[in-house]
């Protein structure tokens, strides 16, 4: 046998080639040369063969392919730890985003990758698929780390952090693909992100690009149940049936999460060749539920594994993604076969890289594929005993790693034939440079977040438009057992009154109140109601009611009150988890009322019933206010509503100071 | 303020508390002495109060309490990886009690407990609730190194490997119980195995050890649907209601797993005062199925967190435990802010030693409770940034250590004030010693399996009572496109015969062939039928038949076969899973079976219908037998069949050599 030159022998370790015979090599060794592995067999053989600039000595590790994370958002290692145990809204809305729009820029995304790949590295992860904005910057970043990626570059209907629209994203991420097709670690990816994020018409000239350069497109699909409902309700048709429709499975397209997709879905994604990225740890985090990957499996669907981003799982751990990926399947279908741990471990390598639709390159540990392979080193005591070496069962190697190894086990790496870490050291970042920037940059977000979050005025700026007014006010109230002859006077229109405009509403309020600020934000819902109580339509407002300065006249007083009003576009469970109220009161109140003209002013009259809290009994109470812009203007309309309540036969021991909320509580 | 001794402080750490206000000090300090925490507070503070022994600097680290495993069983080490993914009654039965059966004994229990305290000290579990047998050993052996533990013996109503009887078993858990019940480290405690493996009068005869003695008992409970379903059907009520009715719930109970009590359990398990060990990957991984965690704490249920018997989980890393524990709770109830991060924590911690009913001792960082105390390491790159170091929110140190942190990122283990790990080296356990005898334990498990797997028969031998019997037959196979004459023949006792007794039988049968041994295993469910098709009554077999000697005769052959019968107490699929057989065949057939007298011999006359594979469409077969003794008796047999086929008009052509088996293939 002729003895070939090679750069590194990975020798005396077990090989788990991953190949589809699942071939295991005890005493084994890896060959690597130019980028490529040459050799996979036993030691001796391949030594024998082959003269190597470096043997390394892998005793009592395995030397495998290199893990495959298939969908995460790496600059969002930035995010980690910054908001958790929060709803997808408010994490998204009321965090995700609004730091984003502040921060991420190139420099931004750089960083992240760089504290991703180092984690990533260290970890065993040798591939990843990213998804996020400025990917021309990430792939840089990434393939100067040495680590092979797809780079999903992000297009929405809305502006993104890196283009003011669509059209300008498909050109941007035109040129994107153009100039990174043919790197040897980079492929760049067309990312739509999601079915409602993007047109239909969007999400099919992102196909285009897709098949006219031959690269795949990524897309988040059915990650929760909520965007399943809304896809059938608005496009009659579930999300993949939607994208089928639009031509995006002709490109070759990776979809994540697909937790809430039915068999006829897996059974249209497998009839084109479209693979999905189960992230289980992120989907019991952010509570989208249990995908079904056993049923995806027996659909013959490509399913690889993805940790999802770092700010949603918290970290990159792809051990305990490939663990929880098994774990999950078993205890979800209640069978305890499902998922065995060489399924999960072929998942997280050689079927994650058929997922990426780069399986022909890399993943296992055949001649002729890149030379992506780790050593994890199994003489730990977590891993102890070593069943796996006996007799008996040389498979029991796949359940050692997959149910007891760890991210730290990984001793060295290599990709694309290219040591990147050895001996647990990075070779390619410099780690202690990244975690000081990092922690730079997470104290600018902190920073910003605090001023945003100082007071609940600007928290209620953050997430929205905000609108101040100022108004002036000259109003009473008072209490009555029976309301029935002012009513009568107000519908008849005597005493004087005529009426301009009738409503009833149904009114409920909840105040929040902070120990921490004096301000109380009112979440209000108006339902109009028509003669017979039914709903016309229904109306939510949030207002923030800073101090009130008082002026008291006979009967009445003037208020003057700085609101900031906002339309409330998100439910009150979403603003009790974004404000964290100290404390809460609800209101609920049936309120009369008319738009009135007496002695030529006018004047708005309630008459209101507390129905929560039922403290007030059938008590009614009576509202008279009128708005006024000067002292002068406000002691004659004072004058003027005293001449009211005593025409309605109010006695100033039924007047009251205090609002519902003191009054209810 | 005058200035105390004490033997150590923890400084400049931020300290979880974990106390009821939850109280973190950033650069604080905890100070040991005599075993117990005397001083907790603001490093400054702490340091001008105390001059201790040695300072030891904790800057980037957590100091918090140690973890609280609480339900594990730590010989079962020895056993990780031995088999997996594997049901539940295959893993137990197959693998797990005949291996333990052979092997478990107070040097293997002590093994067993010095490699599973090694590992818990390195993933900073500080307290286990170990439950096996030998528990004096177990006891003696993790207080020597320096852990601390509740101890609870095992008692069954069957032998176990430490005790011929359950009576043996109770006296020896209460001298158990009445020698460690004041030590320092070790809580010991009674532990019927569960209400499935314990009659009612034996699981009260613990309670009264528990009671009179004032230690804890513990139970599992619950854990899979099967187990309830069965209770139900015997006793009429839930298992926890099962143990109520027996007084159990009068002690201090510790309950493990309870996947599937309802809510009128938890509320009578709260009522009482019992705890729960909620494990969840190891219900994961065995399948069976996701505990209700929130209800159980709605419920107000002090819930601690186990990790179970390494053999089914595969670790002892309670860092993943509790992660996983915080992910489910969200995904399984769809509820995204359920058992947030801090929650978690305090189930790992104090809550865990409130779960395990020493509370008062352990599991919080507060003056007079024992020095049992972790230093965790923040600065890693899994940990960057460092958003809990910041302004804004210092409890997302909380969501750092349970979303992100790592067992490995434990690095000093303080126990009962005692150091038994610095700096990631271990202290009172001798690490490469204890692995090198796990894994020559683990070898002569290895053999011993080899040899008891060695071929099918030592297979089926291992799992149950084998009968073996060789016998001699005279038969001989015919093919009928019609049966009607010869039936008619048989029922009107035409042509000589005199029917004897006559039977009706469904056969259900299902062949295992290997590629590794000549054998062939069959499992037959026989139903026997009544006139109109009913089902009278069934049994399952199986038969293990070896290579079969012949001898041929005109129209007939003798046959000698060396067969192993066993009753198939366990299903086809437990069968299948435990044998693994290369290649399967099923057989389904009608048999109308008759015993008859013909020239005075005794003669089987089967009329056979294959319903499945129905390669053979409406053919019938005949089958005549008859047992001999010798080759005399044998010849005179063959003649008398060859009459017999002559009135019933069988000619030579219709004769077939074949069994079904292969007539089906």
């Amino acid at each position: 046998m002729e003895n070939n030159k090679c750069d590194v022998i990975l020798a005396h370790g077990v090989v788990a080639t991953m190949d589809d015979a699942n071939r295991l090599v005890a005493d084994g060794a890896v060959a690597l040369r130019a980028g490529k592995i040459v050799a996979v067999g036993p030691a001796a053989e391949v030594l024998r063969e082959f003269t190597a600039t470096e043997v390394i000595d892998c005793t009592d590790c395995a030397i495998m392919p290199g893990l495959v994370n298939c969908h995460t958002h790496v600059p969002m290692t930035l995010l980690r730890g910054l908001a958790d145990d929060l709803r997808l809204d408010v994490w998204l809305y009321g965090y995700m985003l609004p730091v984003e729009k502040k921060f991420v820029s190139p420099a931004f995304v750089k960083l992240g990758a760089q504290l991703a790949a180092a984690e990533m590295i260290r970890s065993g992860v040798t591939c990843v698929n990213d998804m996020y904005y400025f990917e021309d910057t990430i792939a840089q970043t990434l393939a100067d780390a040495g680590m092979r990626a797809l780079c999903s570059q992000t297009i929405m209907q809305f502006p993104t952090p890196d283009a003011a629209s669509a059209d300008e994203s498909l050109e941007a991420c035109e040129a994107f693909v153009t100039k990174w097709k043919d790197h040897e670690l980079i492929v760049p990816v067309v990312a739509p992100h999601a079915p409602y994020t993007c047109s239909g018409q969007l999400m099919r000239a992102c196909a285009e690009i897709a098949i006219k350069h031959d690269v795949p497109l990524h897309i988040h699909i059915s990650e929760t149940e909520q965007e399943v409902i809304d896809c059938k309700r608005i496009n009659n048709m579930p999300s993949v049936n939607w994208i089928h429709k639009w031509g995006v499975l002709e490109a070759k397209v990776i979809a994540a999460h697909c937790v809430w997709i039915d068999r006829d879905e897996m059974r249209m994604l497998k009839k084109h060749g479209a693979t999905i990225s189960h992230n289980p740890a992120a989907n019991l985090k952010l509570a989208s539920g249990i995908a079904a990957l056993t049923d995806m499996l027996d659909e013959g669907v490509t399913v690889g594994i993805g940790t999802d981003g770092p700010a949603s799982n918290n970290d990159l751990d792809h051990f305990e993604e490939m663990r929880l990926a098994a774990l999950l399947a078993k205890g979800s279908t209640r069978n305890p076969v499902a998922v065995p741990a060489r399924q999960a471990m072929r998942m997280a390598t050689i079927e994650g890289a058929r997922a990426l639709h780069i399986g022909d390159k890399t993943g296992s540990l055949e001649p002729g594929k890149a030379g992506d392979v780790i050593v994890v080193n199994l003489d730990t005591l977590h891993n102890t005993p070593a069943y796996w070496k006996l007799a008996r069962d040389p498979e029991a190697l796949y359940t050692q790693i997959v149910y007891s190894g760890k991210a730290g086990d990984v001793r060295d790496v290599f990709i694309q034939g290219r040591p990147v870490m050895r001996a647990r050291a990075l070779l390619t970042l410099d780690e202690t440079g990244i975690r000081a920037q990092a922690n730079e940059t997470a104290r600018q977000i902190d920073q910003f977040l605090v001023e945003r979050e100082g007071d609940v005025l600007r928290k209620l700026a953050a997430i929205g438009g905000v609108t101040q007014s100022e108004s002036f006010e000259v109003q009473v109230k008072a209490r009555l057992s029976d309301a029935t002859a002012i009513i009568a006077s107000v519908q008849n229109q005597t005493n004087g009154l005529k009426v301009l405009r009738h409503v009833h509403y149904r009114q409920y309020d909840t105040y929040f109140y902070f120990d921490n600020d004096p301000s109380r934000l009112r979440y209000r819902e108006d339902e109009r109601l028509d003669e017979n109580g039914g709903v016309l339509g229904s109306r939510s407002r949030l207002t923030l009611v800073g101090a009130t300065g008082e002026r008291e006249y006979d009967h009445s007083v003037l208020l003057s009150r700085v609101r900031f009003f906002s339309s409330a576009d998100r439910s009150l469970r979403f603003y009790r988890e974004y404000f964290k109220p100290t404390r809460e009161v609800s209101i609920e109140k049936d309120r009369l009322r008319w738009e009135v003209a007496f002695e030529d002013q006018e004047i708005f009259i309630n008459i209101d019933r507390l129905v929560e809290p039922s403290a007030t009994g059938n008590d009614m109470f009576l509202e008279i206010k009128t708005r006024t812009w000067s002292l002068k203007d406000a002691q004659r309309k004072a004058a003027t509503i005293g001449d009211l309540l005593m025409r309605f036969g109010i006695t100033d021991a039924q007047l009251l100071r205090q609002e519902y909320v003191e009054i209810a509580t």
